[in-house]
């Protein structure tokens, strides 16, 4: 994929993805290079909501582990030792945190270095915070997870903690240009972190290319019993192109015919299949288990600090309040039933492919994007990786989904990365 | 059930349970009744970790809703706003709260008043509190929810919140004579409570009486589809009276024939099934899960602050990082697995009764008793239910545990209330 990262503001930095390379080269110049790279594009990005002192940090070469002296971010949701948890809101406890989050705690022993806090939706949830698009500041980055998708894709650092609800990590990974991953459900710990919806809040990671990916996934997830990987030639991948709430755009079937033909030629069975009615009743699952478990998570903050919240998101909680407990109960036992249900869902295939977005990022700064193509996995639990796939005619990036099944978080990432690189051969 | 609660030290305070009785008979003045009969009872008992400033708590006609006036206990390891949240340990942050957990906010919402934070033992694992069993100090009141059980036994509280992992909620209500129950896995947000184990955790609570815990239910948990209780001469349970892990004492075989019979004269169709095959592999899940887990949510503390940690919990949360993976992984699967196999478990009935520890509290103070009888259904995420039945010649209580299906916790309780009433008649 050749791409090319407008420099809103900040001329003469060399273009995507090389910006990216450092991380693999030099790692003992990463946190450097991270700064410098901070300093040229964050005011035009703004994926920062809070930096550690740089005098705090330790100097690169006084870590050990497998990420010695990488820098990485966390979505303001999560906490970082000596550093508030401010949710994007004004309402929240801004005390700095005294311990790690697990997930934090994780990457720091294996010689990773938190450098900051990325802005984050109000409580993870549809205010945005200020961060633009890196390719265009026009458009959205996406959300919730704005900061930490846009700081990976502007170069800043290699890899970003961030979560999921609805479509928070896949939704900016694809307007941004990025690989994001949401991890099996509770594969990941969520202690330390702000719970928003418990059936549903999915903790995984932005990153620069899928070896980001993977070495994050080595670090954070439980290692699967080693399996050579599944060859292409017998992989069978459903592909699924619809959402109940969203018409796919010609950009994104672009994307999604460009990956399908890529895996094609290697040799992959890849089959059209109608999950329609299956997704229609996700889709209601999703939006009565969001509204009632959100209104419970935030009524602490909404009765202390009202006026700290957005009429919106106070709007969410009172609506949650009205979500018939029984509805509530019936879509939890329909998203514990369906997902088993791997073989109704994808025809019988090995994985899904399916769009992440209905298409490139849209224009303004008011509302992230919908979530119409994420919600669905987000309650099934399963694995979701979004892999970059082009630049469209507007200069803005469009990729794909890929989905597997419950705990096979290892399998989805080999394929992830077999897929990016028959897309870097296959271009012009 | 008749008891005789023991007074150690403190003479002249009624038997148990007219103890309890204020909380129906008069909430307005059940603030002021908590306060005596703390002041009267916690030496010996020493169930509270933190009691708020009484000064700062509103008076009892400052409140309303159906829970209105009404003192509570909080685990010490679940926020409330204004007191810290120690964890049972000096190793944890001591700054107070700025929000209620989810949970706290919701009794409260409903009137109730957070009087104070109960011990527990060190992270909610095994090192115990300070606090005795209320009806002989020379007994552990089990744990480690021991301070919740201990607190509404000696009747200083209508209901307290607890956490289980293992057998924290229901083994120290057999130990104290007092109901306690796990509701399904999921039921309750665990927002703004240490999480020590992510698949494992579940937030429930000890109430005085059987009405008390249904109170509770009704303010915590999504209500059910209105639908009749079914009645005991249409109900099938299955007895399952073994653990992989530990044989029945002989008090508590006498606990459980007498709740068995109790059933059976009301008509219940009470079966005795075989499960151990099953219980072998949910033990094998347990211990895997609990230790895997368990490392990764300490680890933060571990690292920051070890001095401040038991010698045990430190050489636990090592033992935690040597779970091989593939084994944590297949555990996990298994767990998902068998939570969908209630027809195995039981035979296809519509309760499981099985004993809720070996028999009654051990004596001494080092160990808080074997969670043998719990951990099992911990891995399912069923709802599990004590009941108290008897006192036995020790003058210790013993008593049942009731298991439902996911997400029947109403049906559940519906017939604990009915082995309660049936079990008050049948006394002598």
């Amino acid at each position: 994929m050749t791409m090319q990262l407008l420099e809103p503001g900040t001329p003469g930095v060399p273009p995507f993805p090389s910006d990216r390379s450092p991380w693999n080269l030099a790692p003992s110049h990463a946190l450097e290079h991270a700064l410098a790279l901070i300093r040229r594009k964050e005011t035009a990005v703004q994926a920062w909501a809070l930096l550690a002192d740089p005098g705090t940090l330790p100097a690169p070469e006084e870590r050990s582990g497998p990420l010695a002296g990488i820098p990485f971010g966390v979505k303001d949701v999560i906490d970082v030792a000596g550093l508030p948890t401010r949710c994007g809101s004004t309402a929240s406890d801004d005390r700095p945190a005294l311990f790690h989050a697990a997930s934090v705690d994780m990457l720091v022993n294996a010689g990773a270095i938190p450098l900051g806090k990325t802005v984050t939706a109000e409580y993870a949830f549809r205010h945005p915070g200020p961060t633009r698009n890196p390719w265009n500041p026009a458009h959205t980055p996406g959300g919730s997870s704005s900061g930490s998708a846009a700081a990976v894709a502007a170069g800043m650092v290699p890899f970003a903690l961030s979560t999921q609800t609805g479509g928070s990590i896949i939704r900016p990974a694809a307007y941004c240009g990025v690989p994001g991953f949401k991890p099996s459900y509770g594969a990941l710990s969520r202690e330390g972190m702000q719970l928003t919806s418990e059936s549903l809040d999915t903790l995984g990671w932005h990153a620069a290319d899928m070896d980001w990916v993977e070495r994050c996934a080595d670090i954070l997830l439980p290692a699967a019993p080693a399996a050579p990987a599944r060859p292409l030639e017998q992989c069978r991948i459903a592909i699924i192109d619809m959402s109940p709430e969203a018409v796919l755009e010609p950009e994104g079937r672009m994307a999604m015919d460009q990956a399908v033909d890529a895996l094609r030629r290697a040799g992959a069975d890849c089959v059209a299949h109608d999950a329609s009615r299956e997704l229609e009743m996700l889709a209601r699952a999703h939006a009565a288990i969001m509204k009632y478990e959100f209104a419970r998570n935030l009524a602490p903050v909404a009765r202390t600090r009202p006026d700290g919240l957005t009429p919106s998101l106070l709007q969410n909680v009172e609506e949650g309040w009205n979500v018939p407990s029984p509805l509530y109960r019936e879509m939890c036992a329909l998203q514990h039933e369906m997902r088993t249900h791997w073989k109704a869902l994808s025809g019988g295939a090995d994985y899904i492919l399916t769009p992440p977005a209905a298409g490139p990022a849209p224009t303004g700064h008011a509302f992230t994007g919908a979530p119409a193509f994420n919600k669905c996995w987000t309650v099934l639990g399963w694995p979701c990786l979004h892999i970059p796939v082009r630049t469209g005619a507007g200069g803005l990036p469009t990729g794909v989904q890929l989905i597997g099944p419950w705990n096979e978080d290892f399998s989805l990432i080999s394929l992830g990365k077999q897929l990016e690189a028959l897309l870097a051969q296959t271009q012009p």
